[in-house]
């Protein structure tokens, strides 16, 4: 997988000193390095595959990759289960500020952005502080002129700026249409301030006409903040060429390490293997599929569990509020008995949190996963757990019991769904120690005899 | 300069009530603001001018807006001095790897560049851990071949990782060319870890043919080792279309604080207004601009300095190794007698040591700066003082004694030529911090009565 962590260092000199040039192995600027199953995941992912766009050909390498990788780890069952999708392909982009100073900006097409025209939409640009002020303008009032939505999401340890906050990128094109607005441009939903805006999913409601949507980085944020505080009018050149594609191939990949008893309920564990086409996806999210894998395997050190731990590597994730990776494992799976979901989707930072939506009768069962987390510092939060996009719809068909293992998200949002989204973003140690909790939550939970109640909201 | 500081916070929320879309004032989102006279400057530059290539008409309005700003502050004999120059101009570029995986670069091409072929360039890519490596390789080995330079530039406090791993950049490309290279990528010049190449001039020696060079960013170059190291033949398709723009008019801003006594030899202090075209140049150098400008009129309080202090804001320092701001100044200054001169060129962080070279007759002079230093804890260091690019040809010209305030540069190289080189990188109290001390030098020298001494390295 790595083969440049065996090559030993006495070695280097020798390869140096060739005068052919030739394919050498680097030594000058080696980044860091980890080790173990979770991080050749990461970096095999990220070096061999790279961006893996939903509904991709890279996509459906990254199955390919995942399904020969899963079985070389031992797993059993392992299969690709392909389905349709609504996918979305980026296209050429590009904008400038052209009034009052010309200034070109850093952009990036959100995802279900339709075309601007090929040569670019000249228009006015219409300064929102808030979505709120947004959708306090008539309807109509943007027509032909773009409207750019500011917003003000700072970082947080348990990311809860990005349900508010990332509603300006969710709701906020819905809403610039419906007053009429020739397209949209918002400020990132992002913490960090480098010059990669941060793409992501739109969502045009129903009964809107849906317009070019893009995102600017918050430097260029700032910028548009600062001019439009000059009071003089804005306005931009901007070309966003991306646009849906609609029938493309999508897949799961599933796989299994089997429990001695087969006729217990099983414990489901998810990621994703799409990621946005910016970056190489390491910390969104192939740290989430390498920490489920290399845990379920870690779980059965000291003896066989007696269930049969399932990792599910879904598709189209990122693009998948209209059909991804996990509606079609609850079509194809809804009828096997689940007892326990968990999804990794936040990253490659420590877990410092854990939560339960568990029955009430469970609660020794809970007892004993706080006091395995307990040494690794983890502390016990009350709010519900709540899964992920790539485990919701099991979730909800079967009742299921969830645990989250809660990442700190400190700086996801400083990466997530940019070109930032690097191999070198991932700390070694602190992957490991994501798959230190996942599995010693496993041990517990998959070796539990006893049977695991459902959970509804509404019951508990 | 920037009226959304003048507005007060009450009517902020007013603005925000108004249901007609408007260019309202930005409320939700601003960022960090600073004040006073260096602030405006470097805020002005970024927001009305923004990036400002040498020999562009982006470089022509920031002179234009240079000299406004001077005059509107104060400075007497303000003008524009015109030069013809070498400059250079990007066109579109990209790059991927497409062997042994296909995987999108962030790249930029070197100023100086010669285009691809406008379909791109596909080569073998040939890795190179070091400098060395390459020259190591024997001539004509490269032929029909890319080859790609490695590194290991650290950061650190005097910024000194520049001067070696920085002639990757400066050399490598001549030394690719002399092997029969078809082009060459270098891993750049910058010590952060985001998806933004930076870019920088390279100099073909006389006896090669300039080549295609472009610079990846660090984890774009981490991609190249890490694949480098599986041993596999590489290959890239390269497009840089950028190239030479000879006869490009640049030109210099200069602006005076006359001092009591016209017969005494004047203080120049130097920065340079062109940046290069990926940021918005805000800490190369708007900031330092800002700070010789803001300090020239600092040295003003407490009675007018017996000497003129003369500023200037240098054109084309960035492509300026074949002719470029400071060689016109000298050109046209050479015969006017100088004093000291000094240059604020590298960022926004504060200043930290202070280096001079003087004459050793000078010596109470240096101890009086030393002692005006002391209470902002900056330390003498030994090494000699050398100004910068932009006052390099008047030192040589007149043998000019010389003082440099160093800044802390252990984040510079992070945004140094990148897309990151933004506003809300300049911390405002920090520019002050720089300010104050040039002001506290200045007030020292701008007063001395007597002689100061020529200097040469020779000499002394």
């Amino acid at each position: 997988m790595s083969t440049h962590r065996t090559l030993s260092a006495a070695l280097v000199p020798a390869l140096l000193a060739l005068t052919v040039p030739a394919t050498t192995v680097p030594a000058s600027a080696a980044p860091a390095q980890g080790t173990g199953t979770a991080w050749e995941i990461v970096e095999g992912l990220t070096t061999e595959i790279g961006p893996r766009p939903a509904g991709s050909e890279a996509e459906d390498r990254a199955r390919d990759w995942g399904a020969a990788k899963l079985e070389a780890l031992g797993f059993r069952n392992v299969r690709v289960e392909e389905f349709k999708t609504l996918a979305w392909t980026r296209g050429p982009e590009s904008a400038s500020l052209t009034a009052p100073y010309a200034q070109p900006l850093a952009i990036t097409a959100l995802g279900y952005s339709v075309p601007t025209p090929r040569g670019g939409l000249k228009a006015p640009l219409v300064y929102f502080p808030t979505l709120a002020a947004l959708e306090a303008a008539p309807a109509g009032s943007l027509a032909g002129k773009v409207a750019f939505i500011d917003h003000a999401m700072r970082a947080a340890q348990d990311g809860s700026g990005y349900g508010p906050y990332g509603d300006v990128r969710r709701k906020g094109p819905s809403v610039a249409a419906r007053k009429g607005a020739a397209a949209v441009v918002i400020r990132s939903a992002g913490t960090d301030g480098h010059r990669n805006p941060h793409t992501g999913v739109t969502m045009f409601a129903d009964d809107v006409k849906p317009i070019p949507a893009g995102a600017v980085s918050n430097p260029d944020a700032d910028l548009i903040a600062r001019t439009a505080a000059r009071g003089k009018p804005m306005a931009i050149d901007l070309t966003l060429l991306g646009k849906p594609n609609p029938g493309a191939t999508s897949g799961n990949v599933v796989a299994e390490m089997p429990g001695r008893d087969p006729s217990l309920p099983i414990v489901v564990l998810a990621c994703h293997l799409d990621s946005w086409d910016l970056g190489t996806g390491a910390v969104d999210d192939a740290s989430g599929c390498a920490i489920i894998t290399a845990a379920a395997l870690a779980a059965q050190q000291g003896g066989q569990p007696l269930r049969t731990i399932r990792v599910l590597w879904s598709g189209n994730e990122e693009m998948g509020v209209r059909g991804g990776g996990g509606e079609h494992y609850a079509r194809l799976h809804g009828q096997e008995p689940h007892a326990v979901a968990m999804e990794s989707d936040f990253g490659a930072d420590k877990v410092w949190q854990v939560k339960f939506s568990t029955a009430a009768a469970d609660k020794p069962l809970v007892d004993k996963v706080k006091a395995a987390l307990w040494p690794m510092g983890i502390v016990p939060h009350d709010g519900a757990a709540e899964g992920g996009a790539d485990i919701e719809a099991i979730i909800k068909a079967q009742s299921l019991a969830v645990i989250d293992l809660g990442q700190d998200g400190t700086h996801y949002f400083d990466l997530h769904h940019t070109p930032d989204d690097t191999l070198d973003k991932v700390d070694p140690a602190a992957l490991q120690q994501n798959v230190d909790a996942w599995a010693a939550v496993l041990k517990v939970i998959a070796n539990e005899p006893g049977p695991i109640g459902k959970f509804t909201a509404a019951a508990e």
